[in-house]
């Protein structure tokens, strides 16, 4: 069973929370519209794709087709895929948290896009840089403290250890967890390494995490681009100003 | 079984999601901080039980308690109880399309919600008017057409008929849409009468869902609180000018 990720083929954004879980799974897949045109790839297919998708069209990318079935939105990707290639735990109860856990996640990724789109997605960083430098100091001083605060939390009162967000075990809200402190480092290096030090066992996941064999593997590879000024996670120094 | 939803009580919210999907679903709930202080309600006491879940405590509310299970993230609460109070269908397919419809209005709330605090939840809308001038545009021009362009489509290529988003009965999605149109009336009522004026089936669905027994009697009741300037859909005339 081949699963097919369709998503924006230059940057990471938020393909990359499905395609880290596909990487630590080992599963099998292909990123379609990095394809060359004449197998299917780019983004005017993908597009296509999305608009004649004739019952259940997803809103946007990403979306994953897996058999018959094609399925929007990140966190109900990686929800359908989890018990599928073994990177969520058996309970329901478990089920339940970690989609929990990745909701949150998904909430600080929409506000760290918002840090340099406050007003608008349809214009560019340039056309609304004084809402930014606002927007970024607030998600700076107040926001990035709250949420890792929170994940700090997470980790420290999981009875299996802080190893992991959800009991013993790797699961799709570990490798998010990962790829948000990540892309947060990237954006807002300062900002992010005061915040760190304040959520000790949150820095130490993440470097676990990006040890992983697989997700190593991955970071080595071609197949992981790097971040860019074109994504969710964006390096304007005016934005974290030391 | 008694299901707890825990969240603020002098607003709709976020929890008014939760609260139309027990409603329509003729659940046994208490809605918990609107009790007296003497039975446990309050802020004060939600916010100690948040703080004070043991193992897993969820980032913000709502959060619902079921049995052992506490559980945070509107979208996550509604995937819980949707199998459980026969408001989603029963096949694997409507389950996780269902929820994708979920996270996408749990997308366009956050983005109403952004058009008076463009710049800081922390901060006033009167610290961000401004901002919330330039982000409130964007979002009647754009962003409403856009999204109801999408319901429209899930609506109109429902196989069962644009009675419902997912198949031939009643959803969790479809109380949500309904809660979606109706906050957006109150707040954009120009904005989002052009926009129905173009995707007719959405404002049909809003009509019928509204007339519901279940949901024209709660909308009827006390339990129903008003749309307010607290809440996430706030009427600002500055922000809708005709």
């Amino acid at each position: 069973m081949t699963y097919e990720l369709h998503y924006w083929p230059m940057i990471q954004g938020r393909g990359e929370f499905v395609r880290l879980a596909l990487e630590q799974a080992g599963a099998d897949y292909i990123d379609v519209a990095r394809l060359p045109h004449e197998a299917g790839g780019g983004i005017e297919a993908m597009m296509d794709r999305l608009e004649d998708e004739p019952l259940r069209p997803p809103f946007a990318p990403p979306f994953l087709k897996d058999g018959d079935l094609v399925i929007g939105q990140t966190a109900a990707i990686l929800l359908h895929l989890g018990p599928r290639i073994g990177l969520v735990g058996a309970s329901e109860a478990d089920r339940i948290w970690t989609h929990q856990i990745q909701l949150t996640v998904a909430d600080m990724v929409a506000e760290a896009h918002d840090t340099h789109h406050p007003v608008g997605v349809g214009l560019t960083y340039e056309d609304q840089k004084p809402e930014a430098a606002r927007r970024a100091r607030d998600f700076r001083e107040t926001r990035i403290p709250k949420f890792f605060g929170w994940f700090e939390r997470v980790l420290a009162r999981n009875p299996a250890g802080p190893g992991h967000l959800v009991g013993g075990a790797v699961s799709y809200a570990d490798t998010s967890l990962f790829q948000l402190v990540e892309g947060l480092r990237y954006a807002f290096p300062n900002a992010t390494a005061r915040a760190l030090d304040a959520t000790p066992r949150v820095a130490a996941h993440a470097t676990r995490t990006g040890r992983l064999p697989r997700i190593a593997a991955y970071l080595a590879s071609e197949r992981r681009m790097p971040f860019s000024e074109d994504g969710i996670f964006r390096r304007y120094r005016e934005l974290d100003p030391g």
